[in-house]
């Protein structure tokens, strides 16, 4: 029996089907990626429209990746020292009126709740003119100004910093075009706040995290990822500087799949966060925040996605190895099921990536066809078959979501002895990983153009093709008026700045749009 | 050395400080047991006042329980078939007006947002008039509505039943008078939703459910409950049959701490649920819900509380074992720390109720005396201090939080060999997870009164005392017109009927409120 070590991965139809292959969805990313992104979303049963505006059901498989990523993230929040914590859904305005620049920043697009009542009223029900609020609420968009009328009450003294704490909660904003899993009016997220003593700590802090993001992108979801600086324009409302982590679509788009902010002694002035340092003089204390959204998910979906549907990464996969019982309503069924139902309890016998290996056997009532073409769209990254054949052989048939068909275009499923296959099923999953990671990394390395040095040059490589990739430019990283002028010049082009890479080499020319000298290298690229 | 193999366990204290001990909180339960409660939040660091009306911040040690019972209640939750979704926080006005008697329950109380954007006017945020929605949107009280409305899309077929997911999410209803983690204007829990094809499943599935929450109360919450259903005064709005489990308070009170509602065909005609069955005919679905909230904590501090604070069961106690290192600023620092550090390790090492012992060194810049006293507060089951002289024998002092205090109303803290403690540590958690309950069913099984037979003993009973506990009475089972008689009584005597529980005897008597032959035994009792 062939075991399941596997040529080196081949790169050819990453980013276009096969043409001798007719693929499990009815629209190609070739042909239509924004219609691609919602089939596979519908297809693979992860979320759908809920009929309430700009809102979405997260279905379970959707979900069950979120939960895997919530899980693999507050590990990392934790052993960073944070702890978890819950504040209000609800914000009063005068909370928000405190600091104008974070207002500006979000007072445009949030929930109002200005009632507490309804009552019945021709037959219909309405807000209860009664109960009207005195002051409204708003639906949190984000905690910072809640969670600093916490930290007021808190710190005191030095000893009480820093203070290190992490909420899981859903936010609202409302948001005119809406997206599944990118742009949502509401979204799940964690929000990491936390005060410090010192700017150095503060900052220290906002990088610590944004490592996490960066680790925690690329070692769990699979997705390669650039860190470094937002520039001004783009930094959160009131923070002194943003740090976040951008991903390459299939598309060449860039989605922000983290951000990290220091915020200095905005809200620690806003909110009044002071504190006694050693020598007895009161300070304010700096403050940071930090978050990673259900849009990452999208981000999964658009990396790790092909033209059979989704394709999820081992470690944030709610099942990893899925098992289709071949039924024919006959008496063989039986022996089918108890040899499934072996293979099952050896799976979750083991460990991969020092969790136990998560293995399902498909009960449903449902042709073996169906379902394994259903856990192929969903991207199990394994999906075994076991017919008669199989039992009566001591084999499993084996298919590699990252590997589905074979050089002729064939569906790639091979007749492994089980004993074999579950003594690779380990070594398997962590190829995948590897394997789905080590294929983005590739492209999103080369398909970040280093040379442009100018306009013409980046409007040109930006106009050849449909999928560019982005430009990393050298910059004078103009502020204010002259930064709003690159902007507005790179809103015509549809592009936009993403962040200035923490390793990114020194600059060493001029200034792609100014001439001036440059002092550090930007990257350009359009973006969800 | 002394092993940690206590006595037998005492009752003396748990009802009464003992006269010779100074407690660590300011207030005890026999002088005012609603300022004790908020007492034990304040000083063990659970929750406190936001600021936001009604609602509460959940600090780091009350959402750390919270995030406990998740965990064990998820994987009951999965392990009985149910995958987890995420649904909408807002619903639409017109989907609560397809139930009316929904409707009825809920409309009284509920958030309305009614505008999507803010503007400054006069120096201050409001409303936008010119955002104002469409339809008004309420903030989620609980989600059969909008989940109801995807199982009408989700289901077609006899072969689509049953749905069986579950949401961990937060809930908003506006109450007037509030109570931390008892009674919040918002509040986390889990809410289950299922659909079935016949009522015998629906109904199977609401008493597994319920069954699921006796478990996890007792098993893993360490809180004696009775199961059984509620009076039809006591329904979920639009449920045919709502069941409860019931936990007794150290006043006597009932804590109803989780609930599981056979809703028949309720939200399936109001959201139009619908299957084809096996010979081809549309049938409504017979659904159920079934929730455990936040307010649990409020049960585990009302059951499990003494005058020095909060005592955490085991399984659910963020922290089981906390090391407190007696340091003098002395040289002999480093070696306590490296001795702490050591047994921190080998504590995680052991396995505890099927998972990794979690073991905290408090490294915190704080007196030992002060860290020690917190850790009391808190709950902690086992706090460790380690000194100098510990070190030097090869020994740690431990103290036992379920038994606090020696006979003479001293610290009952241990020196034990440090080989010892580890050895026994396993033991010992699961001896104080068994103490916990034990005290609480014995107080549970002794303070149900089921002799009394008329009105009168009842009416003595429970001015007896101020914690008169409950009473098990037989009664006719009256419904409509005749049972809001009873009920009315009853609230004159600021009494309410809890449920008939399951392993009840038959009845073989009177009805205590009509006369009429009893037909089975209610729980009557004072309640939060």
């Amino acid at each position: 029996m062939a075991r399941l070590a596997y040529g080196a991965p081949s790169f050819l139809h990453r980013y276009q089907g096969s043409p001798t292959v007719k693929h499990a969805l009815s629209v190609t990313r070739e042909q239509d990626f924004a219609a691609w992104y919602q089939a596979v979303i519908s297809e693979a049963d992860m979320a759908e429209e809920s009929g309430v505006r700009g809102c979405m059901v997260i279905r379970p498989w959707g979900y069950g990746i979120w939960e895997r990523m919530q899980k693999l993230l507050d590990e990392q929040i934790k052993a960073t020292g944070h702890e978890n914590c819950y504040f209000p859904l609800f914000i009063p305005l005068s909370y928000f009126e405190k600091e104008a620049e974070h207002v500006d920043g979000f007072a445009k697009e949030m929930a109002v709740v200005t009632h507490h009542r309804l009552i019945q009223k021709d037959g219909k029900l309405v807000p209860d003119p009664e109960a009207k609020l005195e002051e409204p609420l708003v639906v949190r968009p984000t905690s910072e100004t809640v969670i600093g009328a916490a930290f007021s009450r808190w710190v005191q003294s030095w000893r009480d910093l820093p203070v290190l704490i992490n909420q899981w909660a859903n936010v609202v904003r409302w948001e005119m075009r809406t997206r599944m899993f990118l742009r949502t009016a509401e979204f799940l997220w964690q929000e990491g706040h936390t005060a410090h003593a010192t700017v150095q700590e503060a900052m220290d802090e906002t990088l610590r995290m944004l490592e996490v993001y960066r680790a925690f992108a690329e070692d769990c979801v699979g997705l390669p990822v650039i860190a470094g600086e937002k520039p001004e324009n783009e930094r959160f409302p009131g923070a002194v500087a943003t740090y976040s982590i951008e991903a390459m679509m299939q598309d060449g788009k860039a989605l922000q799949a983290g951000t990290s902010h220091f915020l200095g002694t905005t809200f620690s002035q806003a909110q009044n966060i002071r504190f006694q340092n050693a020598d007895g003089q009161q300070e304010l204390a700096q403050t940071t925040s930090w978050g990673v959204s259900t849009r990452m998910i999208g981000g999964l979906i658009m990396v790790h996605g092909d033209d059979d549907g989704l394709r999820v990464p081992p470690r944030v996969a709610p099942w990893q190895v899925v098992i289709v019982p071949m039924l024919r309503d006959a008496d063989e069924d039986a022996a089918i099921m108890d040899y499934c139902t072996d293979l099952v309890a050896r799976l979750t016998k083991l460990d991969a990536f020092r969790e136990p290996v998560r293995a399902l056997l498909d009960k449903r009532p449902a042709k073996a066809a169906t379902k394994r073409w259903g856990w192929v769209k969903k991207g199990a990254p394994i999906v075994i078959e076991v017919g008669g054949r199989d039992v009566a052989g001591g084999n499993v048939s084996v298919i590699r979501r990252d590997r589905l068909y074979r050089e002729d275009g064939k569906l790639d499923s091979r007749i492994i002895a089980r004993e074999d296959f579950v003594a690779d099923t380990v070594a398997t999953l962590e190829d995948i990983q590897a394997s789905l990671f080590g294929d983005a990394k590739a492209s999103l390395d080369g398909n970040i153009n280093r040379s442009i040095t100018d306009i013409d040059a980046m409007k040109a490589y930006f106009n050849a093709s449909r999928k560019p990739g982005w430009a990393l430019v050298q910059w004078a990283k103009p502020t204010g008026v002259e930064l709003e002028k690159v902007v507005q010049w790179l809103k015509g082009e549809k592009l936009t700045l993403r962040n200035v890479p923490s390793d990114a080499e020194a600059a060493d020319g001029l200034c792609i749009f100014t001439g001036e000298k440059a002092v550090e290298r930007v990257l350009v690229g359009r973006a969800y």
